[in-house]
Parts: structure tokens; sequence; C-alpha cells
């Protein structure tokens, strides 16, 4: 939920699992920038960037896992246009991450 | 070429701006770290997850371009088994791409 | 549905459209056959197994839409075990697409 | 070029191990279309359609192989504005094999 309260979603209660798996990314691309500063083999950069996506991935089919067990799921079973809008805008992303 | 002298890829000339780019990925994924902290919605979140996978695509397909118009051209100039093995290394790693 | 009666899937309604598609694909792929029989330039055709590649991915993400929507959201609604079975094996799904 | 004489592509001497992986890829896509047509469970068409496209990819980068190996090769040793052209070339490729 937003730290005022409401709303919690999916993926809340690993909040800290995706932190650290984010910080972890976030000291990959760090790391590809040392590759860069000290001249490093371009396939040995392309291994790193190779393996960054991946996780970058990984979080997001956590995250997709979660928003359809729970946001998707409520809409769902409401039923209506708002399903219907749900799946799309879920599917869409799902596009968006293929095509990335 | 490392700072001490040597070998300089093909990238090195572009290496201030491979390091500009690399740092605004960092800022993504640095982003993504406070959309989940504030518990932002998922969908946005993958969303921004697709743009920094497509930005790191950007950088492995630049750092390519200049591998293959530098490093795997030399090889195959001088041709032999070196030329081959430089040819096979580059597509192991276009296939790590496009698996990740 | 299953040719002896019974459930029918979320993509049965639209089974004229997939199978067009598909059909189309496997033109597709028969052309690419021609291309390499006709020793025609290889950056065509991987131009053509790009196409290809887009048209199944476009299919996939079809069915997807429709997976979510009907057997996802049902068991969703049941709830219990069998809802997360039906996610997990949805994001493994989509896991495989994103590697393939 | 046809085989009526003349230039011979890179994969030329694989044609028939590459007819032959395509015509499996044209079974695949016609399973396809049993499947829907037998209304088959969707994770499972998806998980065919996730083979088929393996099955694309990796003959793409069997021809990207070939042709770095030949056409790329042959320009970068020429030299000159149509070294860089043949590079820019296949980088495209592969960038279009990424989003596809």
């Amino acid at each position: 939920m937003s730290s005022g309260g409401g709303y919690v979603y999916g993926y809340s209660a690993d909040r800290e699992a995706y932190l650290k798996r984010l910080r972890r990314i976030e000291g990959q691309v760090r790391g590809l920038q040392r590759m860069v500063e000290e001249d490093r083999y371009c396939i040995d950069i392309l291994t790193q960037v190779s393996a960054a996506t991946k996780a970058l991935h990984a979080v997001a089919l956590g995250l997709l896992e979660q928003h359809l067990g729970h946001c998707v799921a409520e809409a769902t079973a409401a039923g209506g246009r708002e399903a219907d809008d749900k799946v799309t805008e879920a599917t869409d992303a799902i596009a968006r991450l293929l095509q990335s």
C-alpha cells in the first residue's frame, strides 16, 4: 500500500526481496560502466549486458505473476469492462517486454 | 586501450557516450527501486523495466557493431582459425542477448 | 472444446482467425525455404525470419490474452491452490516466450 | 547467387541442412494449426509457439554466423564505405531479431 494507507499491490509483501534484486542489477550496471572505463573486451561487456537484461526480465516476471494473481484476479472476479481492460493492459505489458 | 597503453577496442573512441548511456540506465534502475518503495502500480514498473532493457539492448547493439567492424574484421582479414573463433564468439554473444 | 463437446477455451471463438494467421506464417516459413533454395542474400532471409517470429509472437499474445481473460480468470475466481497454479503456469509460459 | 553460377553465399554449402530445419519448422507451424483446430489447451499451444520461435532463431543465428564469416569478412577485408555498410546492415538485422 502507499505509505498513506490504502491499497496493497501483490508484490508489496516481497518488497524487500525486489529491492535487493534491483540493487544487485544497479551494481551490474555500475559494473558495466567500470568495464567500459577499463576498456574491457567487447564480448565480456556483452555477456554482462545479457546478465543484467536476464535479471531485469526475472524481476518483471515476478511482478507479473503477482499482478496476475492479485490485481488482474480481482478485476476478473468483478467482471465487466474493467476485467477486460486489466487483461488487455497486462498483455500489452508482456508485449512490451517481448519487444524490449 | 587501457590508459596504460596498448590495444584500443572499437568502442573506445565513444567511451564517454557509452558511459553516459550506462549512467542513464543506472538511473532507470534506481528509479525502479523508488517505484517499488513507493508501491507504484505493477504495470508502470513493468513499463520502466522494458525501457531499461531496451536501453541495455541498444548499448549492446552499439558495442556489437563496433566489435564487428574492428575486432572481428581484423581477425577475418588475418583469416584462419582465429577468424572462425571470433565469428563464433560474436554469434554466441548474440545468442545470449536473444535469450536474455 | 474438444470435438466430443464440453469445455471451450477462450480462443475458440476466434479459431478461424487464428488458423488464418497460422497458415500465413506457414507460408512465410515456406517462403524461407524458397529463399534458401534460390541462394537469396542472408540479410533478406534474416529479415523474413524476424517477420515470421514477430507473427508467431503476435499469435502467442492473442492466445495469452484470451487465456488470462478466461481460464486464469475462472481459476482465480474459484481461488485456492488451483488459482495459484494457473497463474504460475501462465507466467512460466511467458518466461518461455521471452527466452525463445 | 542462383545455381546457375556465380556468387555462393556463406550458407550455401549447408543449404540442405537449412532446408531440413525449415521444413521441420513448417511442420511445427502446421502442428500449431492442428492444435487450434482440436481446441487444445492454450498453454500447450504457447509452448509449441516458443519451440517454433526458438527453432527460427537458431536458423537465424546459423545464417548470421556464416554471413559474418563470409560476406561481412570479405567486405571488411576490402575496407572503406562498403565495409561499414555491411557491418551496419548486419547489426540492423540483429536488432530486428532482438525486437521480434
